[in-house]
């Protein structure tokens, strides 16, 4: 049985709010359900309440959502598993991605495609880059990543990957790298906030690509009393369009 | 750079057409856009055209969408990708399905928690047991997967699980049996078609269960013209309610 | 009471199937729930079952829905409901609409502005003009309907209009017009299928307009049992973006 | 031409905020674009800017939103405009309301049926009630409110109603008073906050209605930069459900 131990990460759960936290000797959670002392955990069991609180063993979502450290809007939850699956990502699988932005993805890429798998993710911007690494190596659980501060053009692979996705402001500049990088058949994907955006992305999908898709996900939460079943009052409208094709040569197929 | 080889499937695409089909010498597809002799293909690149069609290597969705038999309404790609994000899924994961149903939920377990992870899954009448073992022996890429045509109550497995999932009518009578095969503080999910299900759900969810979670999810699709971006004229309403919660002792906490 | 009589129109309705008739002595209804002769009908109340059928006095949603012949796509309820509110229309308003298609929304702001109100309706097109006419002329109550086959461009009218309403392939071309034709302050919308076409909307609403919103409406229907409640399996996805602003004379106030 | 006028109300736009004010000599308006003092707008136009602020005749709409004092969850827009095309309301129509709340749809109803209409509106709790009776008092056009502080049982109305609309928390124990108010086949509209109400109503309606349709109603907003056509971030999730019938006289249609 896995109980809490130094250094762990863990939920806690005081009513209706989330707090994300690290085990440290020495140190404590101050809420609203009083002190909770971090040292008084370890070697205790999760999923128990101690005092006000409940202590969870955070899971990947909890992770994207209140660990990782955000400098740009996230690919959230509803979109990134979504993506996985999309990009046929399973055990083993090679995926390339541009944009790392914050590393949102690249975790969940990491988490999927396991230690046998690898993640290679551009991001140009310093600052996005060494965030996104922190965050990476605080949180990745194998060392199946490669993030990489320079331009996707002049990249040559040992080996092809088996998945791009792109979440850069002008996707479209990307698609022949994607297209370059990926095997052939390969899924390949894209997030964009704009309608004007999905509009360029078709005009350049129509060349080395088939299958071209254009979706969107909505979430809506209900709440949880049993006598009123109904919608929350207020949800998110609108993260981003996803954009999914593959890789097709147009050219002959003999 | 893999090829197709005999008895490898394919997805062949007409126009706007999908067709899942299994590469087998001595036959042909026979479609809109004419005879493609499947031992044409052997040995040929995918991503290709072949004279009108698209031929492309499978994905996990296209899987789970045209290769699986079904017997049952399956769990529908929207839910299951975000199920296996909820469940924490991942590499080397052991998870355990109530309700088997076409086993399309199933396959996607396998995929995500991969080799080194286990997929253990009750479905108690015999026609879907049956018909889920075929569809996970044809698809299933590796051996993590085990069926049982059993009632959940009296297993004992040798080790606890990492999530449970129930997809059963009742899913309420399941609740005492996922949480006592979960590990401390797994999470655990449920589907269900019908707002009266979710109220008995929460009910039963009061012991032994916190964080719980009632979500829904919608997903629209648009169309792929630069010049008119707008949604397809119709589009799936309903699958059902996703709800999740984390085991929870909610006795004491020392 | 009101009661049935000849040349009514009348909602026959069978298990879930609607049929919009007209009561004409002499003819009969044949469908599955065996022969209803309308003859039969006359003097008789309304909100009853004759045999296998109930029989409804139309309500004005069932006569866009049912009732008019469509040559074009028509302005579903949904949206046309929410555009009269929009519009801020009443009794005794003007309406100019630009776009008459089948006349659904022509047929419904009739409804609303009552017989104090006025409705004038543009159609270029001869043949989508006639079957308008034809439409408003056997449904509306009041005669307070006019629609022009001819151009807006020099329509002069005796009168400013309280509202205007364009629904054509390039809407933005009509803006001018609109703006000619209604008074200060006045409320105009739009309707466009597409998001390319919400942007040139946008970009010619910049002058002469203010409070630009541009909104989407879905609709969800959900089944009636009781036991079982929950959406139905498939919707619709997209009618149409709405598009609304005021005539704002963005010159000096004083 | 109409316009400003003494103890007119007006709609002050300043960037993206709307204020609904009425026009008193002596008083001004102090927002963040400087002072707009009333007296100087009398006589001048609407739909004009004065100094950084834009000033608007208030539609029906915006009546709604910012000018009627709230006292309770009132019915939005979205739902209510749909409500009135459902019910069938046209100049002249008589309609009765159980539950006024704060005569938000009350106010839309009188707009409606017009001068020549009628709607009779019942609200048990005296406070909604006085609050309701002024907001009507202050913005309705015409004198065709009649809202009763009593119980709908007892009522005698001298003539029959078109439609009814419920909205109280028990809408089931209405059904039998709404049925016996309306003329044979009316439609009649109710909303409800839950699910589990949804499956009371269902219930209810099964004797003496007909038609039973249950529908939500989701509105998503754009945001308005021509360059970037995507939905805003957040929307409402759910204000209610719309459940709709149409009296049925279940017995022998002779």
């Amino acid at each position: 049985m896995r109980t809490i131990a130094e250094n762990d990460h863990i939920l806690i759960i005081y009513k209706d709010k989330s707090y994300f936290k690290k085990v440290v000797t020495g140190q404590a959670f101050h809420g609203k359900g009083g002190i909770l002392d971090y040292a008084s955990l370890i070697g205790k069991r999760y999923g128990v309440r101690y005092g006000q609180y409940e202590v969870y063993e955070p899971t990947t979502e909890d992770t994207i959502m209140y660990g990782l450290r955000r400098e740009t809007q996230i690919v959230f939850p509803k979109d990134s598993a979504f993506i996985c699956l999309k990009l046929s990502l399973r055990n083993g699988s090679r995926i390339v991605e541009i944009g790392t932005g914050s590393g949102a993805l690249t975790y969940l890429f990491s988490k999927v495609v396991g230690p046998d798998g690898a993640v290679v993710s551009f991001e140009l911007e310093e600052r996005h880059y060494k965030n996104a690494k922190k965050n990476i190596g605080r949180f990745a659980e194998w060392d199946n990543v490669e993030i990489r501060n320079e331009n996707i053009e002049g990249y040559v692979p040992e080996s092809t990957f088996d998945a791009a996705f792109i979440d850069v402001r002008e996707p479209w500049l990307c698609l022949e790298a994607a297209g370059r990088l990926v095997r052939d058949s390969a899924p390949v994907g894209m997030i964009v906030p704009t309608a004007n955006q999905i509009s360029e992305l078709l005009k350049g999908l129509e060349t080395g690509f088939g299958m071209v898709e254009v979706i969107e996900i909505l979430l809506r939460k209900y709440k949880t009393v049993a006598e009123r079943v109904r919608p929350t009052d207020r949800m998110v409208a609108h993260t981003g369009y996803l954009v999914f094709a593959r890789k097709l040569d147009q050219g002959a197929g003999e």
